[in-house]
C-alpha cells in the first residue's frame, strides 16, 4: 500500500523547470509520455487491467464487467504549472485502491482509475480534449485538426507519439461505464474558509476561450508622431482594463494570459495583437453578457485608436451541474462541503454523459497553475480517505 | 551603369515574407549572409577593393589613400521590415559611384562604400551594434554577450557565420575616413508637406530602449476571484496607455512594440510580463522626464494591482546634432530643406567621431519599419543624383 504522497514523489522530476520548480507537461510532449509510462507501470505494479482508447485516454481496471465507476483525473499540465493539478487525482486513485484492497475490500463491480489525455488544452487550444473526443463534444476532424504554437497538429503529435489518429473519436468504455468520480486540489480558498480538508462540487462555472486580433498599422517606433498612430497595443490595453473592470462590476471573471505581437520587435508600432481572452460566469448568459461587453469596449477603443477588432470563440464549455443525487450522498457520507467552481475539467465533459461527482483536497496557497499550488500531505491522506469511501458508498 | 531602383529589384526576394510582402534579414542569418555576398558581388562587378572589419562592417573602396569619404547605410531589417530602411543607402551608394564614373569624375580622394553590420539591433537588442563596436561606443565584450530570443550571443552568431569574434572591437579604418554620408528613405512626412523628394538631416532626437519587467502571482484564470488577483498584465495595460498619455502630453514618442508572457497560458494569469519600452524626445532631458514620468505610473498601477515593477535601460543613444558646416554646404548646395528625426541611425554613431550627413528620401506612405514603406522610382533617382552631387562637392 502506497500513500499519495509518495506517488507524487515519484513524478517530481518529470517535467519540472528547477529555475521556477514549476512543470512543463504539454500533451503528447516528452515529459507526458513519460508519465503515461508511469501510469502504464503503477497499473502494472497492481495487477490492474491497462488500456487506452483512441484518444489516448488510459485506464486501469481492477475487476470486470459492466457498470464500473470511473475514478482519476490527468497528468498534463499548463505550462509552468504546479504539481497537483492532474496528478493528484490520478495518484490518489491508486492510493485509494491500495488501500481498499489492504482492508480486504473486494467492489461488487469494477473500478477503473483513468488519465485523460490533454486536459489542460495548452497545447492545442481546446481543453479536455480526450474526454471531449471520447464523448463526442468535439469532432475528430476538428481536434485533430487543432495547431500547437509550432504548427503541429493533434493528428501529427500523435502520429509522432505512435498513436493512430485514425482511432479518435467517441469511445465504446462509455457504456461499460456508470459513474465518474474525480478528485482534484481546489483552486481557490472555499476550503481554508470553511476549515475543512476536503470538499464535494456542486457546479462547474460556463467557461470559454477567444482569440481577439487587433489589427493597426505597423511603423517606426521613434520616426512616427503619436497621432499618426494606427497602434493595436493601445487597443489591446485598453481591452485588458476594460476586460477586469467590466468582470468586477459583473461579478465575473476574465483573464488575458497569452499573447502574440506582429511583428514583435522593440523599434517598430505592431502591426497586429493577437491575444486570448479566458472568460467565465456564473451561467451562460452573464458569460454572453459579457464577453459582448468586453468586445464592445474593445470596439470603442478601436475607433478612437483607427485600428480594427474581432472577437472569434475557440471553445465554449456550458455550464456544470454535478448530479444532484450522487453528490449529496458524497458530501452527507464525507461530512463535506459544498462548493462550486470557475474551473473546467474531465468530470464536466463526463457530466453530461453519466452521473459525475468531483471531490476537492484544500490548498493552503489557493494558487493553481502556477508552481505554489500546494496540499499538505494530511489533508492529501484524507483526500485518499475520502476518495476510498465513495468507492465503499458506489461500487 | 545602374539605377538605384536596378540594385533594388535584385534584392527583392532575399528575406522576403510572401504573406505580407516584409522583410526578415536579422543580422548574421542566412538573408542578411546572402545581401552581404550581393554587397561583395555589385563591388568586384565595379572593380572596387572589398574588405571587411571585425565587427561585419563590409566597405568597396574607390580609390586610394587617407582622408576617404565614406558613403552608404545597412542591409539587415526589423522583422517585417520594409525593402528600403538600409538598402536604399547602399544601393543609391554603387548607383551614385556608376553616375559618377560614366561623367568621367574622378575624385580628389578615395570614396568607400559601407554595409554597417547590424543597424537595427532587431536580433540583439542594441541597434547600431556594427558602427557602435567600430568606433568604441560599445565594448566587444559586452556586444558579444548579448543574446538574441534563442539565446544565441553576438559571439556565436559570428562564430557561427565563420568571423572570429576576438577580432571585433575598434576599427582602424576609422583614422583614414573624414566624412560619412548616409542616404536614407525618409521614416515620416516631413518631405510629402514640404514637396521636396530629398531632405538633409538636421539632428536625431535622443532616444533609448527599456525593459520593463513586472512582477505577480500566476494563478487559475477559472477559479481566482477577481479581488485575489496580482495579475500583471494589468499592470502592463495601465502602463500602456499611460506611455501614451505622458507621450502626447509632452510631445514626444514612447513605444512599447515586444513583449513576453509568463507562462503564456490562456487559462492562467501570468506571473511575469517582460515588455520593452522604446522611448524618444527631443532632448535629453526630456527623455529622463518621459521615461521617469512612465515608471511613476507603471510604479502606481503596480501597487493598486499588488504587483512589482522595475525598468531597466537596454541602451540609450544620445542626441545628436549633425555637423553644422556640413548639413549647411549640401542643403545649400542641393537646394534641399532640413528636418530632424526621431529615428537613429549608423551616421548618428559615427557624428562622434567625425562629421557626418544625412540625405532623406521622400516616402509617400509615410511609413518604415514595416512592408508598406516605400519610395517613387523618381525619387530614389533624386535621391542618386543627390548623392552623385555631394561626392562631387566633398570628394
Amino acid at each position: 500500500m502506497t500513500s499519495a504522497n509518495t506517488l507524487l514523489a515519484e513524478l517530481e522530476l518529470i517535467g519540472r523547470d528547477p529555475s521556477t520548480g514549476g512543470y512543463h507537461r504539454p500533451a503528447w510532449g516528452a515529459a507526458t509520455l513519460e508519465l503515461r509510462e508511469w501510469f502504464a507501470g503503477a497499473a502494472a505494479a497492481r495487477g490492474l487491467e491497462l488500456s487506452e482508447d483512441g484518444n489516448g485516454n488510459q485506464f486501469a481496471r481492477w475487476g470486470s464487467g459492466p457498470g464500473a465507476l470511473l475514478i482519476g483525473s490527468h497528468l498534463d499540465s499548463v505550462p509552468d504549472g504546479g504539481p497537483l493539478d492532474g496528478p493528484l487525482g490520478v495518484t490518489s486513485a491508486f492510493a485509494a485502491l491500495d488501500s481498499l484492497r489492504a482492508d480486504g475490500f473486494v467492489p461488487a463491480r469494477p473500478v477503473v482509475v483513468a488519465n485523460f489525455s490533454d486536459e489542460e488544452g495548452a497545447r492545442f487550444g481546446v481543453a479536455c480534449l480526450g474526454s471531449r473526443l471520447a464523448t463526442g463534444a468535439i469532432t475528430p476532424a476538428s481536434a485533430l485538426a487543432l495547431r500547437d504554437d509550432t504548427g503541429t497538429t493533434l493528428a501529427e503529435a500523435m502520429t509522432q507519439a505512435g498513436r493512430d489518429p485514425r482511432a479518435a473519436g467517441p469511445a465504446a468504455w462509455l457504456a461499460e461505464v456508470s459513474e465518474f468520480v474525480e478528485l482534484h486540489v481546489e483552486q481557490g480558498r472555499s476550503l481554508i474558509h470553511q476549515d475543512a480538508a476536503v470538499g464535494v462540487a456542486s457546479a462547474i462555472w460556463p467557461h470559454g476561450r477567444w482569440r481577439l486580433e487587433v489589427c493597426g498599422q505597423g511603423n517606426h517606433a521613434g520616426a512616427t508622431l503619436m497621432a499618426d498612430r494606427h497602434d493595436p497595443m493601445l487597443t489591446y490595453a485598453a481591452t485588458v482594463l476594460a476586460a477586469r473592470r467590466v468582470a468586477i462590476e459583473s461579478g465575473q471573471r476574465a483573464t488575458f494570459g497569452k499573447l502574440a505581437v506582429h511583428p514583435g520587435s522593440t523599434n517598430s508600432i505592431p502591426s497586429r495583437v493577437d491575444a486570448w481572452l479566458d472568460a467565465r460566469a456564473e451561467s451562460e448568459a452573464e458569460l454572453e453578457r459579457l464577453v459582448a461587453a468586453i468586445l464592445n469596449q474593445a470596439r470603442r477603443a478601436a475607433d478612437l485608436d483607427g485600428t480594427t477588432v474581432s472577437l472569434q470563440p475557440e471553445s465554449i464549455t456550458a455550464g456544470v451541474t454535478f448530479d444532484p443525487g450522487l453528490r449529496h450522498r458524497l458530501a452527507t457520507r464525507l461530512g463535506a462541503p459544498l462548493l462550486p467552481t470557475g474551473a473546467g475539467h474531465d468530470a464536466g465533459i463526463l457530466s453530461a454523459r453519466m452521473p459525475t461527482a468531483m471531490l476537492f483536497v484544500r490548498n493552503p496557497t489557493g494558487v493553481s497553475h502556477a508552481p505554489s499550488e500546494s496540499a499538505e500531505p494530511d489533508d492529501i491522506d484524507a483526500g485518499v480517505a475520502a476518495l476510498a469511501l465513495a468507492i465503499r458508498e458506489l461500487a
